[in-house]
């Protein structure tokens, strides 16, 4: 995927005074002095270096702590966590800013690779246009280079056994008429290139398809003709008040919530410490140490020879945060939102600026958080309801073809949303077929067949949560809260049955992999050392909304052995520091020996330890002709809902919004 | 359940005059004629008569779309179907309103009864009061008779095998400092009422336990203390142009959809002849003849004395109607929402209005209906964002302690959204625990302990929709489009399997009995004989976003023979005007023999039929202390979404809203 600068960033004269907090992102300046450090260093030189990861470095849990206990002490050193390569090796380098020190530098030696840098893939993708078999190919497809754009594909592994060299495979497609490359695919080609030479490395032009027309599929307003497609009226949003959630630095406060948004170039959103409040009392209680989208895993279901690698990990491959749109004020998030801007470092470390990043705002859909009418009580009819108002802090990746909404609802209930949102378009296959009926066996398909010229190749989205939770405490224990039914032969009632809820605590991560639709059953992270006045385990329970689907690629085959961990919904590992990607540190051409699934053979005991829940929605995709230029937005997710946490429902308190002037009706004709 | 009576209707002068609807509900002067015809007929008197259900006749589906495709023909006559007892026997009549003549009158010879009336549920709550031992009984608990309630319970069935008689037992509950009566459950007494009679047949006290304290439970606004509960700032909503829909008596236009909305004392909310249109036709597509919550079952999992019958079924005992709120402007529905009212005949033919029954109104949650941010095209940054404004019709039925919050969702995407949200009161039971190390067998409980003395009762609700689809057109089949696993030996694909799609079209009932999480699979309904340009069988699908719970009750236990469709979520049968009531006609002590799964067993052809899919939402429910003393909404639901429906995304051609002129950004200071 090739991604184009957004905004280049010169000069830093300013910087907004609010409290920097350890786990801030790495900041503009501290970007140049990690970049200037190694850069200077004696390490490298001459070989050029390429920077393809650097980030803040996880800081100790203890250290982490032990600060935020008593945050009058001086801080965690600001250390940041770079993979470079140079001299075809990659390092692995720890910097520390203060001292602008390399504090250790070591040799990645396995077969996999880190993060593509977007230069690279952008030179990647320019090669063909100096090829002449690719030229070639273009003019036998009556196109002109210069409605031709190239893009590029990691190539996964399948199993080669010696050391793979640094590959990518180029994908191109037509534009002309239409923005909407992805619908008008160059099918028949193969193109690889060896990214550390630069040069292509093997080029086929195995048969050629039309290149569809793809009439109408340009999405843009400014191409749209009457008659326009339907909408409502417009809708927007007002708060009298003013806005209920402050911004400091990056650290949020909101209602009952406090929580720290960070920007990953690898994760994107990183949530750490979001803790609640009860309404009696000034202490916020942790209940998230950290999560963030460890991995996305995108296998399309076409064995073909243009399309059996297209078995995507955009996390760990391309960067979700890399990838990270610039959000539109007003469509992208509503006209309450504040937005926040995320910086990296280029290859060759110079400085990006992705503006708006992420939003933040209060959103009301028009629900209520509860709700009650009592027509029992002779002479009275009581009706109480209290509006439901959360807060979302949303982030988009557009993954070249695909736009994946992300947003962390925090409600005042104490529950925390995650939902993912597929948009976008669809990556399309070129044929020869024109109609249905032309199609002799379904199968061969691999997909749909969407337009003319034009299939949707069948494919899944799995998305998996790093969760390291904290329930009010570093040791937690997860427990299977199981459904049995009971039979009744005794005579002792009427009824024959009932069920109940049998509990098992997970004693070692063999005890913790878990396929949600195997049995009737809630899981909850549970703090065993802390209890209700009555009682109770403090804890959190999961609640699933959709999105539920698991990996049918067989065992052995490659990309499955990739992400090995995608047959299953819901992983617990003890937490290590070391275990952040689901997929592995080293993603692309991974060979899946450092996945959760691999971690979890390890067989820690997770019963009261700092332990991490690895949480992956999945979707199926049968591409349907409504997908077809561009699919409307779907969602699942799931959520963490607070089971014990609190002593009773934190919103009973909650007054109504009585006293509100709320704006003149003439704004409602 | 007694509900009290919420707006009395005395004389009806005036009626707005919009265009008369054949599917309109029955309105207060039809329920007049209705009332008077039957009652000054000379078959019921001089025997009391009392009213159980009195709504609109199903009207022949061939006649109606007959009507509908010329609609300047007279419409077809305006018929009740009325359900009423007299001589202790129910009788079936259906009544020509304009002619004012009862058509049929038939017996119901079964053993199950109709809807309870308000009146009499009131009538046997009050008969404790004047029965001595039970004011012993309130005495023996050091309470005053001022300061306890009674409620009425449906009795289900437990293999009886003569005929019943019309009963339900009482249970009482203490109020004193708080409105929230479940919190204070009078637990160990069993009170059985002869509802024809009107007379306690049966009373047993068989033991004390403390009557919950219940601190803290109201949850009245005005009764709140500082420290109040969490909550943002106030948001609202605000449409600059006005709303998007238009209310012509019961018949709703939106964007791109038109349906007719009417209430049911039994069903609630009946949305009909949904259908939708594309951007350049005229004509609007039918996608729903009908739809409605045809049940909604709630067993409880406890099987002692007093609570082992509690197994409710709220449509076809109470009246999921007769139990509608009336919400209130502001909190149960946003600010741009239009109410309309509800109306119908008490047991002695008076009418009743429940006031704002349904809000309609245009929903907008700060989402996208779809993005895309194209990054690929050299010098070229493109980013298209549409806003989702989506349209809402609301109910809530309070069931006693419950409130079930109904919303369908209409999206410009084509979609229909069916979301259910839980709240309301837990129904609790009293205990002599205190704490839970007091508690030496978990499984004693049947529940959770909340609170002291407080237990919340394990719970299922099952809420079953009845969906009457005509998929652009009458006769539709039910697609399972299965995902398999295909492997790859013969080393032609680097790839060593990938997953298609194998479609079966379901032959008959028995081919579609479906539980979701048996396999990976799409469900669609298609109509096999209308076809996209390209071919494809136009067709809808079901997504699940949550709540797919299953019944655990094992299979000879009476209350899943009366619910025996609740171990599969989805069922398709063939139309059949008489098979609208998931659990029967008559569920008020039903055996089980008038149910989904009783019809489906005869294996009626369905493919290219008229069909109806029934689709049960499940919830387990296990209580925790946040559900105490109120529960925060909690939500499940299904989409049904269009599936080569439309030739292409209906929303390319949306235009974005930039001619608006929003509120002044100081209203967002």
């Amino acid at each position: 995927m090739v991604l184009h600068l957004l905004f280049i960033i010169f000069f830093f004269p300013y910087f907004p005074l609010s409290k920097s907090h350890p786990l801030d992102p790495l900041t503009p300046s501290e970007l140049t002095i990690i970049q200037q450090t190694i850069k200077t260093s004696n390490l490298f030189s001459p070989t050029p270096l390429t920077f393809h990861y650097i980030g803040l470095a996880d800081i100790d849990k203890h250290v982490l702590l032990s600060w935020l206990s008593n945050t009058s002490n001086s801080p965690p050193p600001r250390r940041a966590f770079v993979i470079a390569r140079s001299g075809h090796q990659t390092h692995e380098l720890h910097v520390d800013i203060s001292t602008k020190s390399i504090i250790s530098n070591t040799i990645h030696t396995g077969s996999s690779f880190p993060l593509l840098s977007l230069e690279e893939q952008i030179a990647a993708s320019n090669l063909p246009f100096n090829y002449t078999p690719f030229m070639n190919s273009i003019k036998k497809r009556g196109l002109k280079s210069s409605e031709v754009v190239c893009a590029s594909s990691t190539v996964g592994w399948f199993g080669e056994v010696k050391k793979s060299k640094r590959l990518v495979k180029i994908l191109c497609f037509a534009t002309g008429d239409t923005v909407n490359l992805y619908a008008r695919p160059l099918e028949g080609i193969s193109i690889v290139v060896d990214l550390d030479l630069m040069e292509i490395l093997d080029y086929t032009d195995r048969f050629v398809v039309p290149v569809p027309v793809a009439r109408g599929t340009d999405y843009r307003s400014k191409k749209q003709k009457r008659s326009f497609g339907p909408r409502g009226k417009p809708v927007t949003v007002v708060q009298p008040e003013g806005k209920g959630f402050s911004i400091d630095g990056h650290s949020i406060s909101w209602a009952n919530w406090k929580f720290h948004l960070s920007y990953d170039v690898r994760a994107g959103a990183v949530i750490s410490l979001a803790s609640v409040q009860e309404h009696d009392n000034e202490l916020h209680r942790l209940v998230l140490y950290k999560g963030f989208m460890s991995e996305l895993f995108v296998p399309y279901q076409d064995p073909a020879k243009e399309w059996y690698f297209r078995t995507f990990f955009d996390a760990g491959e391309y960067g979700f945060g890399l990838l990270a749109a610039s959000l539109q004020p007003l469509t992208d998030c509503p006209v309450n939102a504040e937005f926040l801007d995320g910086y990296y470092a280029t290859q060759n470390g110079s400085l990006l600026m992705i503006k708006n990043v992420f939003c933040v705002f209060e959103r009301y859909s028009g629900d209520s958080a509860w709700r009650h009418t009592e027509h029992e009580i002779p002479g009275k009819i009581i009706t109480e309801v209290r509006p439901e108002i959360s807060l979302v802090a949303r982030m988009v990746a557009a993954v070249g073809n695909y736009d994946y909404v992300i947003d962390w609802e925090f409600k005042t209930s104490g529950s925390i949303k995650f939902m993912v949102t597929l948009t976008g378009v669809l990556e399309m296959k070129g044929t020869s077929y024109t109609h249905v009926k032309q199609v002799e066996k379904d199968i061969d398909l691999h997909g749909s067949l969407l337009a003319k010229n034009t299939i949707g190749v069948n494919h899944d989205h799995f998305l998996t949560y790093y969760l390291d939770l904290d329930i009010d405490g570093y040791n937690n224990s997860f427990v299977k809260a199981k459904m049995k039914t009971i039979k009744i032969t005794d005579g002792s009632s009427p009824r024959k049955s009932y069920w109940t809820l049998v509990k098992e605590i997970a004693e070692t991560e063999a005890d913790a992999r878990i396929k949600l639709e195997a049995e009737p059953a809630e899981y909850l992270v549970v703090n065993t050392n802390k209890k209700t006045k009555i009682g109770n385990d403090v804890g959190y329970r999961f609640i699933n909304h959709g999105a539920m689907a698991i990996s049918l690629l067989s065992d052995d085959d490659y990309p499955q052995i990739r992400a090995g961990y995608t047959k299953k919904q819901l992983w617990v590992t003890a937490y290590n520091m070391s275990e952040k990607w689901a997929a592995g540190l080293y993603a692309d051409q991974s060979r899946g020996d450092d996945t959760i699934n691999i971690w979890s053979q390890r067989n820690r005991v997770i019963k009261n330890k700092d332990i991490v829940v690895w949480y992956t929605l999945g979707f199926h995709h049968t591409p349907y002709q409504e997908d077809y230029p561009l699919m409307p937005s779907l969602s699942g997710g799931f959520e963490l809902r607070p089971s014990n946490f609190f002593e009773t429902n934190p919103l009973i308190k909650t007054m109504p919004f009585n006293n509100t002037h709320w704006p003149k009706r003439t704004n409602n004709p």
